[in-house]
């Protein structure tokens, strides 16, 4: 059990810890708009790209709910996203999609990896921090990207061993990203590890997370009668 | 003056016309969603790429108020979007911007050249349906992209006459397709030539809005400092 005091904005230490983790989230709604506005360009049927579209909207919406937010604990998001932003491109470059079912696969497991990490470090903030990582993680229209993912390996079932491995390079890029931000961002990685006057939550929490993200990962490519 | 019954929805030889109308202008928003969040992931800066990312959102949600509005009218928006597809991508294709600063140019002279189209033919069309398409035209962000056109060819001059050359290659595309369409939608044409029941507008007319698009093209770019 979490013995810690609860933490605090008016904490200058903690404080910065929330800033670099928003900036984090924040580019990465950024890039997810970006990604999925490309999947809607690639996107065969006009129903599909207007689903697309929508999703890429709601990501919109939620940068700029993180970006008031960040406005209002007085810093500039620009500032604080600039760190993470060769990590992401990395990342959107090494797992570039060259179909739109590749792409549709790119937001089914990518978005749901990036919002389930936000989520399990958002429970280390303080409420209000948390209660916005949440709010914004609310709607991310992964159904209608399932259902389409389902609906185009039913009729193309050799597509699905493609897009099993294809699950599997996106979520091994993921990770070796994640490793890399980790420790590039000093203030990220205080969460966890924590200082002197504020411990962190523990090395062993982290990797109880990447655990259950890896878990939550094999259940989604299951959910589409893959394997993980 | 034009001396013609109002025309009213009710009429279906002129509902005709105006979804077909609708159609052409729904994809054209739809291809300006995807367009702008392309130059949203080409922008080079945090704030270019955030206020391109708005106007790409503020596109979507005017395509999407024209679908409820198609959908109002009992037509599937995809149905009747279907016949533009091919000009607006060959558009697209044959004006694909290779700098970012010539996706902000295409972006200040293709959407409002468009909005200046669209704002004539609305001219034309019975209340509500011009109302709608008044109002979707009314934000398009143009502030944003005509300060950092100056910008950029303030601090880049000779890149001005470049951006001049390309300015006059997207009208020029822009025209030629959309003579192709006035002669492949027979509805869409039908509203100037007319039809034995219900005489057009007459094709003088097409002619003098063709004349006060060049014109506005022309201040437009003036308006950065440049020839059209």
């Amino acid at each position: 059990m979490d013995t810690r005091p609860a933490p605090s904005l008016d904490d200058p230490v903690y404080r910065e810890s929330v800033v670099d983790v928003l900036g984090l989230i924040t580019y990465g709604e950024l890039t997810f708009f970006e990604r999925l506005a490309a999947d809607c360009a690639m996107a065969p049927r006009l129903v599909d790209k207007a689903a697309l579209a929508t999703n890429a909207c709601s990501e919109f919406r939620h940068f700029q709910q993180l970006c008031a937010y960040l406005e209002d604990l007085g810093v500039a998001p620009e500032e604080v996203m600039q760190p993470y932003v060769t990590r992401f491109d990395a990342w959107h470059e090494s797992t570039a999609p060259s179909t739109w079912q590749e792409g549709l696969m790119k937001a089914y497991v990518g978005d749901s990896i990036a919002a389930d990490f936000y989520r399990e470090i958002a429970e280390f903030l303080d409420e209000r921090t948390r209660a916005l990582i949440v709010e914004v993680l609310a709607d991310t229209g992964q159904e209608f990207v399932r259902t389409r993912l389902l609906e185009v390996i039913a009729a193309d079932p050799p597509l699905g061993g493609r897009l099993a491995l294809w699950g599997r390079r996106l979520m091994g890029e993921a990770l070796s990203q994640a490793q890399v931000v980790a420790a590039e961002r000093g203030a990220l990685a205080g969460l966890f590890i924590g200082t002197d006057e504020r411990p962190g939550v523990g090395l062993d929490v982290l990797i109880d997370i990447f655990g259950r993200l890896q878990k939550r990962h094999s259940e989604r490519m299951a959910a589409l009668g893959l394997d993980a």
